[in-house]
Order: structure tokens, then C-alpha cells, then sequence
């Protein structure tokens, strides 16, 4: 079944990390054992998803260890907690609140799994643990800041779902999106996985700054643009929707707007590093370029890693129904 | 003498802290404990650039201790800290990040002051333990973000100014400029000042990003449009400036353009509190309306305490010039 999406060109390699096989395996089995794989349909869905092979690419120079811990946290991120957040609980945004807060406890090391016990907020403790683990304390800060914007972008958009409030402005919504995305916690978990830590006094730079929400721009144009299927019966935001909302034209037409958009993006980002980005490198201390050429690695891998796994993926074949296995995972029984 | 900035009115109080002569006793008593003020001229210069008060305008809830904190921070922050990077050393990134790079460690307590011995640094140490006493985890996260990335807004002008680079567009220019001027490191601690804590999962909202935007910009222009006589000799960035090269206009046509800039800006906020705020209000729970008001008040202190501040302050009627004692505040002797 071939899905036609936003296109776009860029100078840049698909790069795989060449653990990519034992971290399925060890994503299969940590999910397993918390309880976020039931039966042989779900496992199926995690190999088929090509969950391991996004993390493998997000992450090429991730040790094994990180690329293990890499591949749980993409079964994690797409198998029990976004999936959930569209269906009937994201309908309620108190019920997101609590999961949310939960979690972002977590974050902070403020409180354990118990706050919210149920099996999607007992694994991510045990995933942040390692998530974390060996950061500097400026990177976790970073880190904790980032993924609490993620979190905080699911309450919000359980808001949005109750209110009907849909966004008639682009760059609007490109700012909630790199959020909903997680976009900045993992290009962060990049500098820590096999890259190198920017120091806290660039990492800020606007034009990193810039790097990185244009990075986030094109993977959100990609995403959605891939996704419709699924989107076109759940609703929510959606930048292909916004366009045909706000333009009254064809899905063809939005897509083709959408691959423009994208593909300003892209020749925005290589005139950037180009330029801006040359000169930074060029104005600090010898010791702290290479973080700053790696940074720019760590979004060529987001974008390019996004590209390809959007294409494999069976994941937005077509709408999905979460199977009543799994109705538990999110919210206790009795919440 | 009388100066001519950017002007607005806004529909809120200026709100003044009752502690305020004493805030202001203990901050002069603390700044030449830690040998930030040498000699009458400078005590002078603190009361007559109304150190005390600003603190006392954007805190006014704040309670006496921590009023008191809120002026020495004001003190350490426009006395030692600012202007000296406007001076010789903030021509030398290197410098200027050693720096930084030192208050960055003591923020996420990673180091002492220890890291860069000189009296600004150990100042630092000593008033950041008390800013963030009883702080939550979760917005002692956040504090240490904003503050990092004031701190990296000074290495990025440093670069800048030995770069030459120079804005063209307003709007990229806030982004930075909300930086500079630490508004939402400054807005964070009025929550703990007084004010009600946000919840993380509500501060990353998209209304509340933009509430804090507006006030970051709107200061930004008065600021600017206020500090000419000495920015006009230092260079820098700077709105005026900035439209002035842009348009190619008269000074006065330029601050006319700030403060229809600045009036729009204001009116948007008005309006984006009765809307999209209440609108978030009335989809949260009872225990956190509270909150989101009271992050509204904060933005207003901000912006009319600033302006009240501008009014009244000495600090911009010349450019001022770096007396010999306060040559080592910052870099040690030796470096």
C-alpha cells in the first residue's frame, strides 16, 4: 500500500546504527516484561512499526547498550503512551493531567512510578533511570526542561480536543509541534548517544536555536503528511489539515504544499550551517567545535531517520484501534 | 534631565512591594559584603538607579526576605554583572564564556564559586542559594534553564559584537532579546516571590509561552528605547537601532514605531487574556485557576514595574563609564 506524504531532497546520508538487531530484541523483551506487549499481533506491531530501525536512526553512533535503551523508548513513546493519548482518555484533560504529572515527576526525580501505577508510568521509570544515566547535570536540566514540554504538549492537546480549538497559523502550530514531537528531548538524548554534549552556553545560540525548530518543522510536516489515515478519522492537529482548512484546496494540492514548505526548510537549514552556523564555529574555542558540527549531525539524523522510517513503517497503513489489552496500560482500572 | 522612550498604557497597577526601604538597606549592606560596591559614588548610584524599587515593582507580594533577596539580585545583576560585559571583556567571547560558563555550573550546582574566584562569581554562589531555597524540583528545572540561557545570551553578544552581527528583523531579534534581559528567569521567580507555582504541565502552554513573549518584548522596547544615550556609544543590539537601519527614518520616527510596536504588543495580551487564557482557565481544574491568574500578574508587574523602573531610574541618563575599583568584579586579576 503505497501513502504519498511531503517530499523533499536533502545532502544528507540515512545513518544506521549498527546495533539496530539486538536492540529489537531487547526492546521486545523490556516490553514484554512490563506488560506493554500482549500476544504475537502486538510484537508484530512493534517489528512492523520499525521501531527499532527510528531509534537506529535517530542514533547511528549510540553504543549497543544506548541503542537497546533507544529502541525501548521508541516502543514506549509509540506502542503504549501516544496511541492511548488519541483515543478515548485524550478526551479528558484531567485524565491526562494526572498520567502527565506523573510522568514529569518522574522527570524531575520528584516521585517514583507509584504516583500513577500503572504499567506504562512504572516502565518509563525504569526507562529514564537510563535514559539519564552518566548525563551532566546541565544536560539532565536540559533533558528534564525538554521532555516536560512533551509531556505538558499532551495536555494540551486534550484541551484542544475538548475545546475544538484548531490552529489557522503555521508557525503557531510548528511551536506546539515540536513539542507534541519531543523534538528538542531527542535531539538532547543525541548529544549524550553516541554524539557530543554542546555546552550549556551555545546549546542556546538562535542559531542553534533555529536548527533545531526547523528540524522539528520538516519531521511535523513529514509525519503529518503520513499519517492521514489515521489523523483523517481521530481529528486532531494536523498541518495538512490546517493547510486544506485554510488554502479550501485538495488533499494533492495541501501535500504539494506541504513538500514546499519542507523543502524551504531543509535549504534554509543547509544555507544556515553554511553561514551561521560556520561562523559560530569559527568564533569559540577550538575544544567546543566539534560539538557545534555535531549538533548539526544530530538534526541531519532526526530529519533524515524520520524521512526513511516514515516511508517503512506500517504504522500509518491505516487507522488504528487500540486492542482492548492494552485499554489498562495508561490509566489504572479504577481511574 | 528628561529622556523620551518607547510609550504605551496598559489597563494594570503598578504594584509596589510595602518591604522596599529595607530591601533596599539589606541589598546595599550585601553588595559591599561581597565587595560589589566601593565608595560612596557607587552606594549613591545603587539608590539613585532605584535598584530597590525594581525589585519592588516586580515582586510586590514578595515577602521581606525575599524582597530583600529580589533587590540584591537586582544589584548583582546591573552593578557588576551587566554593565561590565557592555565594557572591555564583553569583546572577548573567551572571557565572557569563562564566565558564564562558571555562573552556568553554579546554577545547576555542579560547581562552587571556586570554578572563577573573582567577586562577582562569589556573590553569585551565595544569592543563588537563596533565590532557589524551597524551589519545587520541577521549577528549580525550569529557573536553571532561563538562567542558562541569560547566561548564554551574554557569550552569544559578546560574539556578536566581535562578529559585527547585526539584526534585520525585529522578530528574530526578541527571540535573543528575551534572553538578554532574563524575563523568564525573572518571571519564574515571581512565581515562588509571592506568586502561585504553575504547574509544568501548564507553563509549556502555547498562551502562556506567548504571555511571557509579549512582556519579554514589550520590556525589550522600552529598555531599549530608554538606554539609548548609552547604547547609542557602547553599540550592541538594540530595537531602535534596529529600526532606525531598517527604516532609515529619524530617531523620533523610529521610538513613534517602538511604541506602536509596544502598544500592540500590549493590546494583544490584554486580549489574549480575556480569550485564550480564560478559555484555558475554565478547562483546568479548580486548584490551578489560581496559577494561571496569578502567572498573568506577574507578566503585568513586569511590564508596568519596568516601566515605572525606566521612569524613575538615573542608570540611563548618560553613558556611563566603569569605574577603575570594579575593573576586577568580574575576571580575576590574572585573566
Amino acid at each position: 500500500m503505497t501513502r504519498t506524504g511531503a517530499v523533499f531532497t536533502t545532502p544528507w546520508p540515512l545513518r544506521i546504527n549498527p546495533h539496530l538487531d539486538q536492540a529489537r530484541e531487547s526492546a521486545l523483551a523490556w516490553m514484554r516484561r512490563f506488560g506493554l506487549l500482549d500476544g504475537e499481533q502486538a510484537a508484530e506491531d512493534f517489528v512492523d512499526w520499525r521501531l527499532a530501525e527510528v531509534a537506529a536512526f535517530f542514533y547511528p553512533n549510540a553504543s549497543a547498550e544506548e541503542c537497546c535503551t533507544a529502541a525501548q523508548m521508541m516502543g514506549w513513546y509509540f506502542l503504549p503512551f501516544d496511541d492511548q493519548l488519541d483515543g478515548e482518555i485524550g478526551r479528558h484533560p484531567s485524565r491526562v493531567a494526572a498520567v502527565c504529572s506523573a510522568l514529569i515527576g518522574i522527570v524531575h526525580g520528584v516521585s517514583g512510578p507509584e504516583a500513577h501505577d500503572t504499567p506504562t508510568v512504572r516502565a518509563f521509570a525504569d526507562l529514564w533511570s537510563r535514559m539519564v544515566r552518566g548525563m551532566s547535570l546541565p544536560l539532565r536540566t536540559r533533558v528534564a526542561f525538554n521532555w516536560t514540554s512533551y509531556f505538558s504538549s499532551q495536555v494540551t492537546e486534550a484541551i484542544d480536543r475538548t475545546t475544538g480549538f484548531a490552529y489557522r497559523d503555521l508557525a503557531d502550530y510548528f511551536s506546539l509541534r515540536a513539542a507534541t514531537t519531543c523534538a528538542f528531548g531527542q535531539n538532547d538524548l543525541g548529544e549524550k548517544w553516541g554524539g557530543t554534549e554542546v555546552p550549556p552556553q551555545l546549546w542556546h545560540h538562535p542559531v542553534l536555536q533555529r536548527m533545531r525548530q526547523l528540524g522539528a518543522d520538516v519531521v511535523a510536516l513529514r509525519n503529518d503528511s503520513m499519517s492521514l489515515r489515521h489523523e483523517d478519522v481521530t481529528g486532531g492537529h494536523n498541518a495538512i489539515h490546517l493547510i486544506q482548512r485554510s488554502r479550501g484546496g485538495t488533499r494533492q494540492e495541501a501535500l504539494a504544499e506541504a513538500s514546499c514548505h519542507a523543502q524551504e526548510k531543509v535549504d534554509e537549514l543547509v544555507e544556515l550551517e553554511e553561514r551561521a552556523l560556520s561562523r559560530l564555529v569559527r568564533a569559540v574555542d577550538q575544544s567546543q567545535r566539534a560539538a557545534l558540527r555535531g549538533y548539526a549531525d544530530i538534526i541531519h539524523d532526526w530529519i533524515c531517520g524520520d524521512y526513511e522510517w516514515e516511508r517503512i513503517t506500517t504504522r500509518h497503513d491505516e487507522h488504528r484501534v487500540m486492542p482492548d489489552w492494552a485499554s489498562g496500560l495508561l490509566v489504572g482500572a479504577g481511574s
